[in-house]
């Protein structure tokens, strides 16, 4: 692990020195490679789904690891797409002259080794590679060890593409860790002297068990407990809509709502307005026992059932929703704050002054104010592809593009500036 | 300690509710309670000094650990001069429009709870407490346990005073730890529901100590090993000020050179033009064998030994400086990226395409071009105060102000939009 991690570090360095139209050259090379090599990596692939078969991994799982012409081909298409992003090293962040004529340059640069660990989707391989590789780190990848010959395969089709195209490209940028022993990522994510950041992709459990051993930063979210607050002064037509986008439209994904806060003074119109909607697209509810009657009372076809405690901190990534009757904006406030988990949460009010104070408030990556949680996402933001979103408060917050996965420098130039 | 970090998270929603106005008016009757109660400091300090002097603390430490008149007013100056810098939350960073009308406003916003972990200085108290105050974030303070005494009195004439200014000043805003137990901190630093971020300030060892334990996110540096290059194309007068500079101004901290790097083409003569005016300055050499027939040519009187490898990495807070001889910059760049702290390093040239080779590829918080390394610093950087400075490369990086003691959240603003 310390030699693949030195020679991430080194490969790092080397990445410093490459312009842009090299690292673009590249990651075309990449694509065609992927492209010309998809049976390669479709064999590749069958051996891990028939592995995987034999140990009896469900049929969602298995979807997930499969390879097929399409998925290769958008892998593809995706390191494309990186080409074609602009450069977010060397970018000038600030400027500023100091009185004795010192210089002093912001420049937004490469992070330098990051560890990416994954679990099954082998696309992810070519995803984050590219990203970390277009933003001048090298990048070490750990997925799961059901996806382990595909990962191989794709990383290497990568790394030998960039070399042909270009000699100096070194081959230690992107690294598939070969081991899936547990031990050997705690070792890896114990080199604070070669490994600069860690980012963790998958379910709440990988996150925690990555965050709770590392020692080099970690960037991640563990979940997405997201809200939508329905205030007294909200438009109910446009708050049912949003409210069943942001729960039905895809479920399963992080910037789902799971819990929806309505304001005690239009809860009775409000829930009757969308219970229909919520039972047609076969939402089950969790409610506190004043929603559960409105809803009960707006429609006998509703599944409801009361909500636990441990209900408002859940991510159902599923077609469930808590519904809790709030007494205005601030108990939405504290709701959010205490169950959320600061991912995004939305408010629904024709009302500035409520809705400034929820967005200043509420201590989440992402506030909304009349809009979908669903937005929270790279693309959507316009970041143009995203590696991960982050709800911690160091370093980047929200969707992770490009941009969020360098760091700065300062530049100082003078003109034989000394301290008196 | 939970109790503790759940209070200091209350405390940081309820100071997010704060306006810039509230906030300095606070700082104000801050800065007017140490004034006053000055005799108060005065004795709490005197029970740590003799405390301190019978368990044997060193004079310096004493020092460091004294409250005089000066030092009091010193503090309560520092609190107004925080109370006159911009506030750093609620800045516009980034602004867009989506193509459905969503507006996304990228917002700087408080961190939170922050935790301080420091050595003998009891005036950090005063002055980590307000940057955190000023940037919206509670700060639990964790000060050596020789200046418990004087710790909590400082934090708790602030919190008196700032409620006496305005009673809906959360107390739990500032808070000392009263235990000085290794094993509550590392609790602390597990509590990561409350926990936002650690700085620690103080010696390496103290730092490795928390980084190593720590949960939460850790801002840091562990040393600075500083280097100045001497190019071949460098104005040797201009490098003469700016090593010397850089060794001799103040050797104990942490962006003062530790090892000059001379291009071998301008070698002999340049340590020869430098070598009397270290021996004034009393500056023990240690330098590669090249390195050290020169010098021992160049002045008699100089102390010159050998360096040893674990030199070139070290930090000697003191009038001691390696010097080796490279082949140009690559090699210079090489050494720095290897055996430097990522800190502050600086190249003397006059050609342009080698300084900027330097800037781009040295790794270090801050690179320098013609000027000393001793401007790495909050108030030299113009950012009016700093808590610290950062050899990491997630979140600040360098010196940091009030600006680094943020984060950020997006505000999202639509009018219906959902996700189709």
């Amino acid at each position: 692990m310390t030699q693949l991690a030195r020679q991430a570090k080194t490969a790092a360095r080397q990445l410093s020195t490459l312009t842009s139209e090299e690292k673009n050259a590249c990651l075309e090379s990449m694509a065609m490679a992927l492209e010309e090599n998809r049976d390669t990596i479709k064999r590749a692939n069958e051996q891990d789904l028939s592995a995987a078969e034999t140990s009896g991994l469900s049929g969602a799982m298995l979807d997930r690891l499969k390879l097929d012409e399409k998925r290769i081909l958008g892998m593809a298409k995706g390191l494309r797409e990186v080409a074609a992003l602009p450069d977010p090293v060397g970018r000038l962040l600030d400027e500023r002259v100091r009185p004795n004529g010192l210089k002093l340059r912001k420049i937004s640069s490469a992070i330098g080794v990051v560890v990416i660990i994954y679990e099954s989707r082998p696309n992810v391989t070519a995803d984050a590679a590219s990203l970390c590789f277009k933003s001048g780190s090298a990048t070490i990848l750990r997925g799961g060890k059901e996806a382990i010959h595909s990962n191989r395969v794709i990383a290497s089709l990568m790394v030998d593409a960039a070399q042909k195209e270009m000699p100096k490209f070194p081959a230690a940028a992107v690294q598939v860790v070969q081991t899936t022993d547990r031990d050997a990522i705690r070792e890896l994510l114990s080199l604070t002297s070669y490994v600069d950041l860690c980012m963790p992709r998958g379910g709440e459990g990988l996150i925690r068990a990555v965050a709770e051993c590392s020692k080099v930063p970690v960037i991640k979210h563990y979940k997405g407990v997201c809200h939508v607050y329905v205030d007294r002064d909200a438009d109910l037509r446009m708050a049912g809509e949003i409210a069943v986008n942001a729960k039905v439209q895809r479920p399963a994904v992080c910037n789902a709502m799971e819990t929806m806060l309505v304001d005690r003074q239009i809860a009775a119109e409000f829930l009757s307005s969308i219970a229909q909607r919520l039972s047609m697209h076969s939402v089950a509810l969790r409610a506190d026992s004043e929603a559960r009657d409105m809803l009960k009372n707006a429609s006998s076809k509703l599944r409801v059932t009361g909500a636990s405690e441990q209900d408002w901190s859940t991510e159902y990534n599923d077609l469930v929703l808590n519904v809790r009757i709030v007494d205005g904006v601030r108990e939405a406030i504290d709701h959010i704050n205490h169950y959320g988990s600061g991912h995004s949460d939305c408010i629904v009010t024709g009302d500035e002054t409520r809705a400034q104070q929820f967005l200043n408030e509420v201590d989440s990556a992402a506030v909304y104010w009349n809009a979908s949680t669903r937005f929270t996402d790279g693309s959507e933001f316009g970041m143009g592809a995203e590696i991960g979103i982050s709800t911690d408060k160091v370093g980047a917050r929200g969707p992770m593009g490009l941009e969020e996965l360098t760091t700065y420098k300062w530049h100082c130039l003078g003109n034989g500036q000394i301290r008196t």
